[in-house]
C-alpha cells in the first residue's frame, strides 16, 4: 500500500506540472493510503518472519482485494461522475491487467486520470509476474508447481523471494516497456500517449487514452508495434531475464513459447483467410487488422481498431473461444494458459493410449519431462473449476438480465482478464458502465478469481481451512 | 441391421391397415436392408468368436455410422420432399435418441413416418442402455468403467452378454413403456399419440407427432405423465432390473441417482422463482412449465410447451449450461452425466485438501467406494475433450454462417444429444431444416460423438489405433 501511495504521486506531479487541479485528488488518495500502509507496516514490523501455506492463500487474495479498494480512491474522488462501484471495477480491472472499462469519454479525461490507469496496470502487470514466479508454484496452484525454482524452496521465503523477483523481472519488463514506447513514439504517438500504451501493451491490459482504442491513430506502424509486444508479454519473462544473462536458446527451446507462437499464427492465418474468401481482398491491411485483433484477444490484451463482430459469424465464435486461451504461465496474460493446454492434451493423448493397451504404461510429457500424476490432476481440477465458474458468472449474469451474448462472454472476459467483451453492449465498441451494479461487483469478482487461479480464492471457501 | 429391416415392418403393416401407399416405402427399404443384414451374417458367421478391444472400438463406432444410413432410407424415399442429407440427420437425431428434426408440418406427415420415427428412437434408447452397460465399461471410455459389472469381464464375452442385456432390460423397458402410453392414453391422447409418445418420453428424446411437440395437448396430466416419465428415463435402467428382482432400495441409495434428484429439483425451483419474482404469479401452471421444460433440457428429452426463451435472459442461459448436464450412466440420457459431475468434484474438493496439507493424503470417493486414480483421469480428460469437441463444432457452425447462439447451442444440443437448440432458427419454435447440408452432417457427427462418449470415436483417429 505503501508503494502505491508513491505511485499516486506520480500522476500528482504530472497534473501539478499541466497546471490540473485533480493533483489534490491524487494527494489526498495517497495520503491516506500512504497513512494506513504506515499503520500496517508499524502494526506488523517485525512479526513477519515465516509464514504457513494458509497465511499465504489469504494474505495473496487480501491484497489483491484491498489494493483495488484504495486504487479506486482516486477515480472515485476526481470529477468524472462514477460511483464508487464504478470506481472500483475500474482499478480492480486495471489491477488485474484485465482492461475492460466503464469510462467513456477517454479523449476528455484529465491526464492525471489517464495516467493513474495506464500505472495500475504496468503495477498489476509486474505483480502478477512477481506472483506467477514466486507465490503460486509454492502453493501448488492449478499445476503451477511445474514451474518451482528449486525444489527446496519452502513457504517461509516467500517474502524475501518475492522482493528478490520484482528487483530481477524490473529489469526486462523497464526495457520493454521503455523500447515499445519509443517504437510507439516513432510511429507517430504524442509522448505521453506512447508512454501510456507502451505501459498497458507490455502489461497485456488493454487501457487506452482514447474511446477508439488504438484505431484512433489508424496507423500501421503502431499497430505492428502493438501485436509484437502484446505477443512479447505473453511470453515468461523468466526467459526473458535468462536472455539477458547470456542464455537466448532458453526462448527458443521452451515448449509453452513453441505452442503459444503455434497458436497465434495458426488463429491469424485462419481468420485471415475467412475475411479473405469473405472477399475483402488480400491485402496488408486485412491481415493487419486480423492479426492486431486475434492477437488482443488471444493475449487478453483487449485493444480494438475495429468492431471485429461485423467480420461475420466465425469471427464471432472464433473470437469468444480463443478469449480462454492466454498467454504463457510467468507473463501478464491470463487464461487458461498455454501449458495447462498441453498437459490436457497430453493426458487426454495418453488416455487414448491407454484405451487401446489397457495394461501398458504410459507417461505424459511436458517439455521433454515426465508430467507428475499431481501436476495433470491439478490441471485437470483446474480445468474444470474454470469452466464451471464461468458457467456460474454466465448464469448470474443471466439472472441480473442481461441477455446470453452479453452474459456469456462477460464472463469470459472477466475470469480471462480480456477486456472487452461481444455484442453492442460490452462489445470492443460499447463500455462497462451500462451494466447493473450487481454484475460489475460480480465481474470484478471474476477478475480476481481468474487472475488468482482459481484456487487461491477458492481453497479459502473450502470449511477444512478454517478448522484448527 | 436385420432387427432394423424388420423394425421397418412395423410401420409397413400399420401404413397397410390405415390404407396409406407408403407402406411400399417400408417394405422397400426393409428389403434392402434385410438383403445387406444377411448378407453381412452369412459373410461373417462362425468367425465372430471373440474380438480385440480394437475391434470392439471399430465396430460400436461402424455400426452407429450405418445403421442410421439404413434407418433414414423410408425418410428418403417417401414423399417428404427431405433429401438424403436431410433423412441421415433425422435417422441420426433418432437413434442416438437426439430429437433435433427438419421435418415441419408433422401434423399433416403420414402416421407410418411418425412410427418410424418414434421407433428409432425407442430402439436407440434400448441400444443405448444396453452399450453402457455391456460394451463401454468394458471398453473403459470415460470413466465407463466405474460401472464394470464383473471384474473378470474380459471383451470375448461382449457379443454374447449384450444379448443377453438387452433381454433382461426389455422387461422394466417395455413395462415402463407401457405404463407411460397407458398414462398418455388417459390424459386424453389418441392411442397412436400414446404409443408413439411414450417410446420418445421413455428414450428421453423428443420426436413429436405434432409440430408444438407435447405444447398441442395443452393438458396438465400429459405434461405432469411426461415430466416424470422423463425423470424414470434419466435413471439407471439397472436399478429398475434390481428393484424387479426384489432389491428396489439400490434405486434410494445409488448416489448418482439422488444427486440427479438433487439437481432436477434445485434447477426447476430456480427457474420456477425466477419466473415468480418475473411477476408471473406463483400459480401451478408456472411450476408446472418450469418443471417440464428444464426437466427436458436436463434429460436431453427436447420436448417443448413454450418457447423459454420468451421466460427472460436467466431461462436462457441456465438452459444453455443445464443442456451438458445429462442424467444418469446406464441411462437413456446423454449429456456429460452426472457421475462425471460426482467424480470431477470430488476430484476438485480432494485437490483443495491437498493444497492445504500438501503431505497428506486424500482420496475422492463415489457411492461410498474410492475412485481409483485412471477413472478420474479418464473423466476428466472426458471432460477436456467434451469442452474442446463443442468449441470445435460451434466454431466450425460458425464458419458455416451460423450465429454464436446458433452456433454454440447447436453443438451443445448435438454433443449432448438434447434434441432444439436455442434461438429463432433452432430454437424450440424452429427446426434444423433451414441449416446449410455441411451443418447438418457436422452435427449429426456430433451427435454420434456425443452418444458414444467421445473416447470410442477419437481413438479411432489416434494414429497408433492403425499401427500393427
Amino acid at each position: 500500500m505503501s508503494t502505491l501511495a508513491v505511485a499516486m504521486c506520480l500522476p500528482a506531479i504530472f497534473d501539478v506540472a499541466v497546471g490540473n487541479p485533480d493533483w489534490q485528488v491524487f494527494a489526498l488518495s495517497a495520503a491516506l493510503t500512504m497513512f494506513i500502509g504506515v499503520m500496517l507496516v508499524l502494526m506488523t514490523r517485525g512479526n513477519v518472519r515465516n509464514i504457513s501455506i494458509r497465511q499465504a492463500f489469504v494474505l495473496t487474495t487480501v491484497v489483491w482485494v484491498v489494493i483495488p479498494c484504495f486504487a479506486a480512491l482516486p477515480l472515485a474522488f476526481a470529477d468524472l461522475q462514477l460511483s464508487y462501484t464504478d470506481a472500483f471495477f475500474e482499478a480492480m480491472s486495471g489491477l488485474t491487467t484485465t482492461g475492460s472499462t466503464v469510462m467513456l469519454g477517454l479523449d476528455f479525461t484529465p491526464p492525471g486520470i489517464l495516467l493513474w490507469r495506464a500505472l495500475l496496470q504496468w503495477l498489476g502487470g509486474i505483480g502478477i509476474i512477481a506472483m506467477a514466479i514466486a507465490i503460486l508454484p509454492l502453493l501448488q496452484v492449478g499445476g503451477m508447481q511445474l514451474f518451482r525454482m528449486e525444489s527446496s524452496d519452502t513457504s517461509d521465503k516467500v517474502m524475501p523471494r518475492t522482493v528478490q523477483i520484482v528487483t530481477y523481472i524490473s529489469v526486462p519488463y523497464l526495457a520493454l516497456t521503455f523500447l515499445c514506447a519509443v517504437l510507439y513514439w516513432f510511429g507517430g504517438m504524442s509522448g505521453f500517449d506512447a508512454i501510456t500504451h507502451a505501459m498497458t501493451t507490455i502489461a497485456t491490459c488493454g487501457f487506452s487514452t482514447h474511446d477508439a482504442s488504438l484505431g484512433y491513430f489508424d496507423s500501421a506502424a503502431i499497430e505492428v508495434t502493438a501485436t509484437v509486444f502484446m505477443v512479447i508479454g505473453g511470453m515468461p519473462f523468466v526467459l526473458y531475464l535468462q536472455a539477458l544473462r547470456g542464455a537466448p536458446a532458453g526462448l527458443i527451446r521452451d515448449s509453452q513459447v513453441r505452442w503459444f507462437l503455434a497458436i497465434v499464427v495458426v488463429s491469424v492465418l485462419c481468420m485471415w483467410a475467412y475475411r479473405v474468401f469473405g472477399a475483402e481482398g488480400a491485402d496488408l491491411g486485412t491481415f493487419r487488422a486480423a492479426a492486431f485483433n486475434v492477437v488482443s484477444v488471444i493475449t487478453g490484451t483487449g485493444y480494438a481498431t475495429e468492431d471485429f463482430s461485423a467480420w461475420g459469424p466465425f469471427a464471432v465464435s472464433a473470437m469468444f473461444f480463443l478469449m480462454f486461451v492466454g498467454g504463457c504461465a510467468g507473463s501478464t496474460t491470463c487464461g487458461i494458459k498455454i501449458f495447462r493446454f498441453q498437459v490436457l492434451y497430453a493426458t487426454a493423448k495418453n488416455q487414448m493410449h491407454r484405451l487401446l493397451q489397457p495394461h501398458g504404461v504410459f507417461i505424459p510429457y511436458y517439455n521433454r519431462k515426465p508430467i507428475p500424476e499431481s501436476v495433470s490432476e491439478s490441471v485437470m481440477s483446474f480445468f474444470f473449476l474454470y469452466v464451471l465458474s464461468f458457467a456460474l458468472i454466465a448464469v448470474c449474469l443471466g439472472l441480473m438480465g442481461l441477455d446470453l451474448l452479453t452474459a456469456a462472454s462477460g464472463a469470459a472476459t472477466a475470469i480471462s482478464n480480456v477486456g472487452p467483451g461481444l455484442g453492442p453492449q460490452i462489445g470492443p465498441s460499447g463500455t462497462f458502465a451500462t451494466l447493473p451494479d450487481a454484475a460489475k461487483w460480480l465481474l470484478a469478482f471474476g477478475m480476481l478469481l481468474g487472475r488468482l487461479e482459481l484456487f487461491t480464492v477458492l481453497v479459502l471457501l473450502v470449511p477444512a481451512f478454517w478448522r484448527k
